[in-house]
């Protein structure tokens, strides 16, 4: 089934514990789409970048089967900029730098080729924005996902309100589901959302691993324990973007094939924080991603005799 | 197979962001036996307690199938007594108050009826007390599982380092595991670990669950998301004694029993949280436990198809 994603393309200049970058190809959006042509080459993007982007990456994109034909190419402008310094313990960081560029009035362009998406993916950026893309299809998807992030739920609150009414799932980490419901407790948080609107909720522990939501049902997924992470950019959206290319690939949306989903999602994630940036997932084989998820099934699984 | 614990019975007063307690019964060795009751009933207990120790409390335990000739009741002096506050995200505490009192000059003296035991819990307290249980012992023990915390890392590295090589398994929390090898990567912590003695480790992370460590393989067992954690004093012994004494009962010390263990010791932990001190594991009945058991594998089980 085709999918839809809409979310920023950036560049991102990192520094870590392990090293620093110059700026490098980040943003939501890249990861998602990037994480979901694993699973399906049906893969449309709608985003924004300036002219100061390169070619060969929207090239790279392409050759991983993602569709850039809702990717405006601003001319005189320029792309979205973050840098961003993380601490020692790698679980936190500080915002160093924000250009917001391009972003700044970005007026998301569906094609008409995009129409007929299923599963619409609306990674992290303004929600006006993510609404705006909501109701610029025509039909309605059958899955929509959401992914937010704290900025938008202390500047933005009334328009993520309104946004949580339109959305199937919520992905968020946990300070973001304890900071938009003030519940500490992940269970009632996750309960709280559901009376947001979405009637799945995902909270990302990071190396926690996630939890996942649905009636009266949770499930759990670990987080595979890692020697070291070297750089945890992106690792929440190389999640969300394993997560729904699972699902669009699949086209079962059952609780069951949900878990599936997390488990994917699980695997893409601990692969993007071996390298910086979007590196290792860049060019990873079927096999690497096979044998990762058997890792996580041989983690977790245990029988009662 | 028989069970022997060491470890404090102690009086504990508690104060949560629930409310706070008079002085109640706690200590290492109270909740270890206790939930170990559950599994085996040759369940032997050393410790120490003052002659101001309720006799009520240990009809209490013997009701519950505990051994306690390696009881001592010194008359004349006070039970161990540890007052504590925790702070409002329930997993930090301050201590306010310990009173040493019977524990410091604690000699543990095996009963000639404990010699034959298989499996050996040594609950936390000082490892030179620890050792000496050990070297009470006329033969080795099929397992000796070994549970410490940060003051001992602190005060008493020789001893614990001298007790690490003869123990089987090491049961420590995150922070301790960091702080025993100075590593933050628990995957790193935990081999490094396994070069100081134990050839199997489990690495304690509160509500986000445990690890556990043996050759290569990795097992992670979650917790159960609870709405509310009322009190988490005793988790950790809790989790403890359901571990060995499901081994004791099963008397299979094989890696795949132990993940089974696991999530036993888990199921009794997540009881222990839900009211003040040792009170909700007095009472448990078996089909109580068989199903928060059987919500753990709800809470984990996925099929890849």
């Amino acid at each position: 089934m085709s999918l839809l994603t809409i979310g920023s393309v950036a560049f991102d200049a990192l520094e870590t514990p392990f090293g620093k970058t110059d700026k490098i190809i980040g943003g939501a959006a890249t990861y998602i789409t990037l994480s979901a042509s694993y699973f399906t080459k049906n893969n449309n993007l709608v985003a924004v970048v300036g002219d100061d982007f390169p070619e060969s990456m929207i090239r790279d994109l392409n050759s991983h089967g993602v569709n850039t034909d809702g990717l405006q190419v601003r001319v005189g402008e320029k792309t979205f900029f973050w840098s961003g310094k993380y601490h020692n313990d790698m679980n936190t960081r500080d915002t160093v730098e924000v250009q917001l560029n391009v972003m700044e009035n970005f007026d998301p362009v569906v094609p008409a080729s995009y129409q007929d998406c299923q599963y619409l993916m609306l990674g992290n950026t303004a929600p006006a924005i993510q609404k705006t893309v909501i109701e610029r299809l025509n039909s309605r998807p059958k899955l929509i996902v959401l992914d937010t992030m704290n900025l938008w739920i202390e500047i933005a609150n009334p328009d993520l309100m309104a946004l949580l009414k339109l959305v199937d799932v919520l992905v968020v980490n946990d300070e973001e589901a304890r900071q938009l419901t003030k519940e500490y407790s992940l269970v009632k948080a996750a309960a709280k959302i559901r009376t947001m609107g979405p009637q799945t909720v995902i909270i990302k522990k990071g190396e926690h691993g996630a939890l996942l939501f649905q009636e009266d049902r949770i499930f759990f997924a670990p987080a595979l324990p890692l020697e070291s992470v070297f750089d945890p950019t992106g690792a929440g959206d190389t999640f969300a973007g394993g997560f729904i290319g699972y699902l669009a690939k699949t086209d079962d949306i059952s609780f069951d094939n949900m878990k599936r989903a997390i488990i994917y999602g699980s695997a893409m994630a601990s692969f993007c924080v071996e390298k910086f940036g979007a590196e290792r997932i860049m060019n990873l084989t079927q096999d690497e991603i096979d044998e990762r998820v058997s890792e996580f099934v041989k983690l977790s699984a245990f029988g009662l005799n």
